[in-house]
């Protein structure tokens, strides 16, 4: 597979009034995309993670709901209107924690809204065209999260990432993992050491995946191992994800993040967060705030393993995310630009309206 | 199961002529002890990592080495002899890393030498006796290092440890997870997080299965999931095993050791490090010249999976053990007494003849 196949692969499509998603689940043994034409083939496919990364929910949830339109049989607005809310209230209820789906789900309810008054068929148009616009206004800001990224690595960069935030979570490039094809496109010659990120493997499974079959130059470790990689002279940068950011500059993101994070400054390594605007909450004021899901003890004990590693009365404790303190971080990239700390500042700069708005609720 | 049952499994213990060992390698799933007769059946326990641990894989050898030279056929000395030492060797090839293994190996080699006068039964005697002794002195430096640890605990402390220095892996209490044992019989009231241990899971399979087995609570994380128990205020200490400890405190120990001891170090949390004397080498100034042992790829790719969790053509790099920096440390619990920094000056107190012995050679 060539680098465009991995950065191109358009992971997340619509072909006609069919959703094409490739099955997440089954990598990195398999690559099979999934057919789906109906509401409960849909629902599953997020429900049982075949379709993870926020932006690639948002893009599958948009041309979700201009697929299921369709089908909603010929009749006024409001029957109309009864019947796309239901299908959309379902599809939400598939991961009600992913802040995008919901935020996709609202923006097309809206557009459905806005066209209430036109024809069945340009509603239906409407409704084509912003999935459409979804998918595209994410590769841009892929696009620029990357870019920003690349300007921060130079030749013979060591950089350690956790989880997947890269093509098949994203559009394109991806974000945290997006500089590292760039570098690969303009000749930069980086190597990435790849965290598995226990216990669902996602750096593993997914990011390794996609990095070797771009070509980019990869070495797969445990989680545990990155302070000797670090302390080895290896490791120039840390770049990992985001899944929500606090106002003060705060990061929640997949588990495993903080503690490489302080590693990484008992080393003197700067360490990047990446993420779209959207993720920044300006109403939250610190990681604090920010809840802390926690998944099922057989996540840990049992999932992928032939046979159990623990006792069955062995109890775990399996929380999803956690909070990386502002202090630890050197910059946070996002496709308007890198802030850097204070963090209240120069996102106060780089976000001046969203900083009024939230300052007014 | 007990405490008790716990603590006093005896799970290398002598039965005449044969020497039976648990098969850590099935564990949690299965409980099985091996009856081994022959060096073959021997070697591979200790090659299969079946007996694993120093003390343990010490206990075996000397066991190993009485029962073996019983079945050398009668003869003159320097014959009996030259069987005894291939036998020797050839067990000595099963983890040429093993310091322990080719210590005690040594330890009855010499025994086998000072008795070349003697008659066959007493030479053989003398091996049974000297293997006993190995066994018995054990015992006791265990639960001197597990009484020493257990000062360092009070009613409602959290402990994070990490890979095996339990029962399994020792004789009776163990190192640094041997206090969790005492406090559980003294009726002091912990509460112990244990590291799944990555790639080998000696946490997952054997640390919880032996803490639970025991009654004492305990709760499984990943590796990752340990800053944010710290954060959380959970965790009043880190205790973990060591493997070698150079002369000016630094210790190579299980791969993820350094980087949970900065982690506990960002939030003040004091770091202890358990093992007997005869693991500090006083020729080794610091941790730069530990070798650091690299192991299989497959064992982050494939081992324990149902199916492999990264391509082929991934590269993976598998450090067994890793170096905590002398600075790091709040003190290493040896069976005469917690050491405290300045180690150069505390070693001298305690070890004042291994001191004078190195600086000589």
């Amino acid at each position: 597979m060539s680098l465009e196949a991995v950065t191109h692969a358009v992971n997340v499509r619509r072909e006609g009034n069919v959703l094409v998603t490739l099955d997440q689940t089954l990598l990195p043994n398999v690559t099979k995309y999934l057919d789906l034409t109906t509401a409960e083939e849909m629902w599953e496919a997020i429900y049982s993670l075949r379709v993870r990364g926020a932006p690639a929910i948002g893009i599958f949830a948009g041309y979700a709901m201009a697929i299921l339109a369709r089908q909603i049989p010929e009749s006024d607005f409001d029957t109309f209107y009864g019947e796309y809310r239901r299908l959309s209230d379902y599809l939400n209820s598939s991961r009600p924690t992913a802040v995008n789906l919901s935020c996709i789900l609202k923006r097309m309810d809206k557009v459905a809204l806005e066209n209430r008054d036109k024809s069945r068929e340009a509603l239906l148009e409407a409704l084509d065209a912003e999935a459409k616009a979804v998918h595209e206004e994410d590769i841009a800001m892929c696009r620029k999260i990357s870019e920003y990224g690349l300007s921060l690595l130079k030749n013979g960069d060591g950089i350690i990432t956790h989880c997947n935030a890269g093509p098949i979570a994203t559009s394109r490039y991806g974000t945290a993992q997006g500089p590292f094809y760039l570098a690969k496109e303009a000749g930069v010659d980086i190597h990435v050491f790849v965290d598995e990120t226990r216990p669902l493997l996602q750096g593993a499974r997914l990011t390794s995946y996609e990095l070797t079959k771009a070509g980019v130059p990869c070495t797969l470790i445990c989680d545990n191992m990155a302070s000797l990689v670090m302390k080895q002279g290896k490791v120039q940068a840390v770049f990992f994800g985001c899944d929500r950011i606090a106002r003060n500059g705060d990061v929640a993101n997949k588990i495993g993040s903080s503690g490489l994070a302080i590693i990484a400054n008992h080393y003197g390594i700067p360490v990047y967060s990446f993420g779209p605007s959207t993720t920044i909450d300006f109403q939250c004021p610190t990681g604090e705030q920010i809840p802390i899901e926690e998944r099922p003890q057989n996540e840990i004990k049992e999932l992928f393993y032939e046979k159990p590693m623990a006792l069955p009365e062995v109890a775990c404790y399996n929380p999803a995310f956690d909070v990386t303190d502002h202090s630890l971080l050197a910059g946070i990239v996002t496709e308007r630009g890198i802030a850097y700390p204070p963090f209240s500042e120069s996102f106060a700069k780089l976000f001046p309206e969203q900083m009024k708005e939230a300052d007014h609720v």
